[in-house]
């Protein structure tokens, strides 16, 4: 199964960089409020499944020193980070790239107590420098979770499932994970005989599924004929549970692959039994950007996206890198594109309906009052004081109703109607040139019926 | 009413930076996750009560332009912003230091539309330099709200109402909000002579409310006895409706002083006839941070806090300075301050409690199976594996539980119990020494009537 390229780019209301472009900064875009509201709701509602699964949420600075966090990451990713001069230690500042990178610093300084495992959760923004694209491609919103301290293959399970969970529950309708062991592919490569900086670029080659580029490699690190062979036919194995039989041809007896190759199958085992079997594709040429990756791997991708929504894997070494080695897994999710992602299918829900109410300036404390007894019933309510004549009232608060795009307008102090009842017009929308498709529905309520049929149905009055 | 400095600082799990000096950089702390939790629903709820009044959240870039948001900001917050020269474009990007000139920017530009009043609201992470302190002071988390586009007293009077709503939504027990109006004190300084630079000077010891500075600047400015002890007299003009007949007396007759005088009575006669006399305090020395704000200001103070938890005013001439001037109002939050006001009084509530579900890794199928069948009924559930002999397996499972912190482990595979049932362990806790209290209550149960038990009572098993 293949993921095409997105035939068109969904859209999020975001502006597009085009239109903006000298006045705000490249791949910083602003999310308009129908979006924004749904991308906060989604960020919330993975978090939410995180913490079903007993993970916590973590808050970590935004700035890390960066001699403190390089040990961390690579040095491309180090390369693509905004960098400050901290100007009270004279420091460079660096605005974190990576969040798991902060996580494994923040664990190893123990932070966190010595209790294990730790189950953690974040929402966060990272900074990374990328070629100019369109969107928000330089300053990312990430969800994500890491199990700290449990090595054996029921914690990959449990971070995958968590994963496959949590997209099930924000309602994503169809997404596969793409499944590996980083161990695999870097054994053929070490096996070959490739030189460090050969296999570096080798797996940059293949994590980017460039077959021309790892051949060439290959072909300069003069890997003999049936090693390459093996190595490009790894990239390519990609499937079902035939994937790992061809894989242990491919180990050739080999203990280090056969090892990758048994914990791979456990781990596809165990989802199997979860009934997961249908989201999981094995792929032993799954690499991730970081290389901090040492063992399972994975990625998600769904139809139309182009690009993984997200992903992660174990890193056992990591946390070493800042103290003592602490068995580890995790994932992130890149926000933006899971939204992308559910938006080519069902649009974000409609929110709550606003009620507004309308009065004239001399009865602005009634109007605010009034919008507060509606507020207390739990209705949306915005207030507008107009100047206006007890015989125009009806027609400029109509006005203010469909200026403000509402549903229901509540008039007070209109010249026909009893003290203690208020005018409300119900709406009934444009037409396709935008005048009122036909005048509002008019009635005379008390405050308190009103009220009433209010408590009863907050979405409208009834 | 005065508000007494902090006699401790309130614990909310912040690391002190003493600790983490050299690893972490200044005034950045990380947020732990009992903390963290709470913050996160803080956030939430203030959100969700601007929402109720009709404001909608909107997401901004964290980078600026430099030379795009300088017009709305002051000199010595620009000065204390942190900068980045941009590598694509070779300008200088901001980390804003500030969200309500964002917002102003924004609308100027027009991509908000031209429907106005808007009502925007927003959380966001502000950067500053500030002086050394302990905490997160570099790194501000805000929540706020814009009513863009009104100009009336109602809309001053909404924007606070408001403020003074989601504080009571959240349970802030007591607070007071400080009202004024800049253009008494600003009018005072002109009518008195003094230069401009002698008045942004005396502004400044205004904000701070620092007589001798402002007593020096005055007599600098070689202004005259009566019109020094008129504006000194004005800064501690402070209380009740009295201070507005007293603030008249200073006035002398001024039309533009008295004008300032009239709209900050009319906006507190509004609050009063909202039953919200009693949350305002008259001050006819407030002054905000910021210069932008051009009329009735205010501030949120609490008790136990030496610093305002948040504020806002009227700023009708800053989206001006991006384009064509919109006359507007709003505030913001600063969260951990709220937070901190939040937590003296009462600590964060306890979340749902974990259940562990633990059995050999012979069953670890199964483990994931059970864990996976408890969550379905709302239960939040962590797993684990053990090595362990069906003999051992009990008391094995009874540490884990106590390791984990749990009320709750249930324990699948012992030897004792028939298919389909599992043991489950009521933990009774440690005693002052760190020991388990007691031996967990111990009972069997079918797997079926464990959740049967959990989806009728989603804190723990029945």
């Amino acid at each position: 199964m293949t993921f095409a390229p997105p035939t068109r780019r969904p859209s999020s209301e975001k502006l597009s960089p085009a239109h903006e472009h000298s006045l705000v900064p490249v791949g910083m875009a602003t999310i308009l409020p129908a979006a924004a509201g749904y991308l906060r709701q989604l960020e919330s509602d993975l978090l939410t499944s995180f913490h079903r699964y007993g993970y916590d949420e973590i808050i970590l600075p935004t700035f890390e020193y960066f001699d403190v966090l390089a040990p961390g990451l690579e040095p491309a990713l180090l390369e693509q980070s905004y960098k400050i001069v901290d100007r009270t230690t004279g420091r460079i500042l660096l605005l974190r790239p990576d969040v798991t990178a902060q996580i494994a610093r923040t664990v190893a300084m123990g932070m966190l107590g010595t209790r294990m495992p730790l189950r953690l959760s974040y929402r966060a923004t990272v900074f990374r420098y990328e070629p100019e694209h369109a969107g928000r491609d330089r300053e990312l919103f990430q969800v994500g979770a890491e199990l700290i301290g449990a090595d054996d293959p029921s914690a990959d399970c449990e971070i995958i499932m968590l994963m496959i969970e949590s997209l099930r529950q924000i309602g994503l309708p169809s997404f596969k994970i793409s499944l590996g062991h980083v161990g695999f592919f870097k054994g053929l490569l070490v096996r070959a005989g490739l030189s460090p900086e050969g296999r570096k670029r080798a797996e940059q080659a293949a994590a980017r599924k460039d077959f021309p580029w790892l051949g060439e490699i290959l072909s300069h690190e003069r890997v003999g004929k049936r090693s390459a062979q093996a190595i490009l036919e790894a990239l390519e194995l990609c499937g079902k549970a035939d994937v790992l039989a061809k894989g242990r041809v491919l180990a050739r007896g080999e203990q280090q692959l056969l090892r990758s190759l048994d914990r791979l199958a456990t781990v596809y085992d165990l989802l199997g039994a979860m009934g997961l079997q249908d989201d999981v594709l094995l792929d032993l040429g799954e690499f991730r950007e970081f290389e901090y990756y040492d063992g399972i791997v994975f990625d998600v991708f769904t139809d139309g996206i182009g690009i993984e929504l997200g992903g992660g894997g174990r890193y056992d070494r990591l946390i070493g890198r800042f103290g003592r080695d602490i068995p580890s897994t995790g994932f992130a999710l890149n926000v933006d594109r899971v939204f992308r992602g559910l938006n080519l299918v069902h649009p974000p829900k409609t929110r709550t309906s606003t009620i507004l109410v309308v009065g004239p300036v001399t009865r602005t404390k009634e109007i605010l009052s009034v919008a507060q007894q509606l507020r207390q019933t739990g209705a949306r309510v915005i207030q507008r004081a107009v100047t206006a004549s007890a015989r125009d009232l009806v027609t400029v608060a109509a006005e203010a109703g469909l200026d403000a795009d509402v549903p229901t307008t509540i008039v007070i102090g209109s010249g026909t109607i009893h003290h203690g009842h208020v005018t409300v017009l119900q709406h009934r929308g444009h037409d396709r040139h935008g005048k009122p498709a036909a005048p509002p529905h008019t009635k005379a309520m008390s405050l308190r019926d009103l009220l009433t049929s209010l408590s009863s149905n907050h979405e409208g009055v009834a």
